[in-house]
C-alpha cells in the first residue's frame, strides 16, 4: 500500500462526524466553521520514539497517548475538543502497527466527538505530531496566569502512577493491566473537569513535565510562589503498594506524564468546586496555597517547610 | 539553553502581530478569533531530513521551505494565511542552525502577515511539522473537485526548476544563487494568485508531487481526464539552458516541488483570469483541457496524442 491507500484505509474516515467540518480529509486543506461567540483553542504536541515513549510501545497505547497529551492541553484551557490533525512519520508501512495506532487514536477521539480533519503520512524515524483544536466561549478560557496569593492549589485525580508505570515498562517485565502501566499508556484527558472549571479556577495548567515543574510555570506567570502539603498529595493504592512513602511522593512531585489538571482558585469557592467536579466524577484534592513570595515550598507532617527547586524534563 | 529558553529566544515573538490572536505562545494552547463570515482553512505538512530535503540543507532555506509548502496548500484553497504552529524535532540545540531556520521561517511568515501562535520543540531526528491556518469567505474556497469537461487547464509560474535545483544540491557542487537552486530552496507560495482565483477557477491544487501526479488528484475528484500540450509547458530560461527540451519537459511533468497552482476554469473566463493574475504579477499559462474521459494524455508539436501514467513520489 502507498501512503494514499494507507490514509484511505486507516485515517480518512476521520472518526466522529461533525457538522462544523465543511470539508475534511482529502483536499489541500480542511474547511471548518467556528461556532459564534467562541474562541478557538489550538495546541500542538509531538511524541518522539525513545524520548517521549519507549520504542516498541504498544501502538494502541501510543495512538491513545499521542492524542491524550494534546487533548489534555485543551482541557487545561477549559476548551471542548473539535478538530484534529495528525502528522505521522513512520519507518515502514507496518499495517499491524497502523491498525493498532489508529484504533487507539480514534477510540479516544470519538469519546470526545473530535474529528480528524487532516494530516500527513511520511517515511522517516517514528515521530507523531498532533494539532488539536477546541472551542471555548469568548473570554472564558482558563489561563496559566490569574492566580492570586492566598488561592488554594488543587489537583485532579492522583499523581505519580504514570511515572511508576513508565519505569515498569522500561524494565520490560510489566503487566499491561497494572494500574500504573495503564496510567502511562492510557492517560485520560480531563476535558469535563476543564469545562467545569470555567469561571471558578483563577489559573490552570496540565501536569505533563511533573507537578513541581508545571505548577512553577503557572506561578511564574504572575511572579508568585506556593507551599504544598506533602501529606495532601493524592497517591494511588497501587503506587503506595509498590513504593515507600518518600518514593511515592517523589514520583508525585516530579514524575511527570500524569495529565491531571493543576489549578488555583479562591478559598471561598472550594465547596462549589467540590460540587462541580463531583458532578463530572472527577476526584480533586487541595494540595496547598499560593504565596505572594516566589518559589516552591513543601510542608511536611510536622509543619516543617522547606524550599524546593522545580525540576522537570529538559530536552536540551 | 534548555528548550524553554530556546523557544523564548528564537520563536516566542511569533512574527507578525495580529489582533485576532487573543493569546499566543506560552500557555497550554493559543486562543484565536475567526472573522465573521469566514471558514477556517487548515493544513499540515511535515518535512523529514533525507526524505523531503537533503540533510545539511541551509537552515534558512529549510525554515522558508517548510513554511512555504504549508502556505502553498492554503493558496490552493484560495485562503489568506493567518496562524501557524511549528513542531520542531532537532538532534541538538545548534544555535547557528536555529538562528538561520527561524530567520527563514519568520521572513516568509511576516510577508503574509502570518503569526506563529504555538508549537513544540523536542530532541530527536530532524523533523519539521507545521500546521497553517487561514481564512476564506464561507463557500468561496477553491476545491480539488469542481472541474468540468472542456475547462482549460492552467498553471501559474514555471515548472521543473525546483527539481533541477534539487539535483544540483544533491551533487554537492552548486551555486546558491542559481535560479533553479533558489526555486527549490525558496519556493514562493502563490497566495495572491489563490485569492484572485476565488470565483473563477472551477478546481485547484498546488503542485508538490509533480504536475501529472497532482493534476491526476484534481481530475480523480470528478472522474475526469485531461490532455496537455507539451509545447505549452512553461519552462524557465535557466532550465532550458541546462537541459535539452525532452529532459526539461520531463522535469516539468514529474519533477515536483514546484508549489505552483494548477487549476481549471471555463474557457470563456480566460481573459478575466489573465487580467486578475496580471494584477497580482503572477504569470499564468494555459497548458491543456479537461476531458470527459479519465486519464492523462500528452499532445506533442505534431498533434500526436499519447496516454501517460501519473507518477508522483510515494513514501511507502
Amino acid at each position: 500500500m502507498d501512503e494514499f491507500t494507507l490514509i484511505r484505509h486507516y485515517f480518512a474516515h476521520g472518526g466522529a462526524v461533525r457538522t462544523d467540518v465543511t470539508l475534511g480529509i482529502g483536499d489541500d486543506a480542511a474547511l471548518l466553521k467556528l461556532p459564534e461567540g467562541c474562541e478557538l483553542a489550538v495546541t500542538t504536541d509531538t511524541l518522539v520514539a525513545g524520548v517521549h515513549f519507549p520504542a516498541g510501545l504498544d501502538p494502541q497505547a501510543l495512538g491513545h497517548r499521542a492524542l491524550a497529551v494534546n487533548l489534555s492541553d485543551l482541557a487545561a484551557m477549559g476548551a471542548e475538543p473539535a478538530w484534529l490533525l495528525l502528522s505521522l512519520t513512520l519507518p515502514e508501512a507496518n499495517q499491524e502497527w497502523l491498525a493498532g495506532f489508529s484504533a487507539g487514536f480514534f477510540a479516544l477521539a470519538k469519546r470526545y466527538s473530535a474529528s480528524l480533519v487532516g494530516g500527513n503520512l511520511a517515511r522517516g524515524p517514528l515521530n507523531i505530531s498532533i494539532t488539536a483544536q477546541g472551542f471555548v466561549p469568548a473570554g472564558r478560557a482558563l489561563l496559566r496566569r490569574g492566580a492570586r496569593a492566598g488561592d488554594a492549589v488543587c489537583i485532579t485525580g492522583q499523581l505519580g502512577d504514570a511515572a511508576a508505570g513508565l519505569q515498569h515498562i522500561q524494565t520490560g517485565s510489566f503487566d499491561p493491566d497494572d494500574a500504573c502501566v495503564r496510567a502511562f499508556c492510557f492517560p485520560e484527558p480531563r476535558i469535563a473537569a476543564g469545562i467545569a472549571l470555567r469561571g471558578i479556577a483563577s489559573a490552570a495548567i496540565d501536569v505533563s513535565d511533573g507537578l513541581l515543574a508545571d505548577l512553577a510555570h503557572l506561578l511564574e506567570a504572575d511572579n508568585l510562589g506556593a507551599t504544598l502539603d506533602l501529606a495532601a498529595l493524592p497517591l494511588s493504592a497501587r503506587l503506595r503498594a509498590t513504593h515507600d512513602l518518600a518514593a511515592a511522593r517523589q514520583r508525585a512531585l516530579i514524575g511527570g506524564d500524569d495529565y491531571e489538571l493543576c489549578f488555583t482558585l479562591p478559598e471561598a469557592r472550594l465547596p462549589e468546586l467540590q460540587a462541580r467536579l463531583a458532578a463530572c466524577q472527577c476526584a480533586v484534592t487541595r494540595i496547598g496555597s499560593v504565596d505572594a513570595a516566589a518559589g516552591l515550598r513543601l510542608r511536611d507532617e510536622n509543619g516543617v517547610v522547606q524550599s524546593i527547586a522545580a525540576a522537570g524534563y529538559r530536552h536540551f
